[in-house]
């Protein structure tokens, strides 16, 4: 795994930390400022702007019912400047399958989108490991 | 809007074309050669490489309760050699929100990314149409 894969994981890690902490502030750092940025909540319409998207974030993690997050799974696809990382998140109940879009400025990943779509229940595949050494 | 905006929309729409004439061959057409591709398809799991999207691309298209499906508000985005767009999809009965992401190879936006997620009832946004002038 290259240097840049293994930031934008990281990025994405800081992602969901701040999902799971409801930490508003973190999640307001994540967010580019210098790109336009873009949100779809499962369930809900596109949201674009910066405002829009960090206000739809403040009112999901203000909220007591916010559900535990966790994040696995978590794919790097680095091209360029630009990547995005596909994962899925479980919560109690549901799982969804996300993709996390990140610029890289002035040397951070920052975030510019996020689409979660829940999985059917059933539709869930196994994990995919790498195959180790034949012994 | 710019050329390069220009040109992805309509990458985009010929990928909405493809879907609705359910041309199995101009959706693989579309589709990256040289940039690994993914794909969430609503209520599916990640599905990850070339063969296993085309291969759901082939089912999705060769099925006689195929949807028709029209794209609307397509936006598009473009990060350098990277863009994508973010638009609504309207199916008989079903709204979903849809995130393609392309790369450019040698002049040409290529799809890498497809994501859609149903919009529940009653969640859908009017449209934003741009100001006109104040007469």
């Amino acid at each position: 795994m290259s240097r840049l894969e293994i930031d934008v994981l990281e990025a994405n890690a800081a992602f969901y930390r701040a999902f799971a902490d409801h930490d508003a502030k973190a999640m307001e750092a994540l967010w580019s400022e210098a790109a336009p940025v873009a949100c779809v909540h499962p369930g809900w319409d596109v949201i674009e702007g910066r405002d829009e998207v960090l206000r739809s974030w403040r009112a999901i993690l203000a909220s007591p019912s916010a559900p535990a997050i966790r994040c696995r799974q978590a794919a790097a696809r680095v091209l360029g400047d630009v990547a995005y990382v596909l994962c899925r998140e479980d919560l109690p109940g549901a799982h969804l399958a996300a993709t996390n879009v990140f610029v890289r400025e002035r040397g951070t990943w920052r975030m510019v989108h996020h689409q979660a779509t829940p999985i059917a229940p059933g539709q869930e595949q196994p994990a995919r490991r790498p195959a180790g050494p034949v012994n």
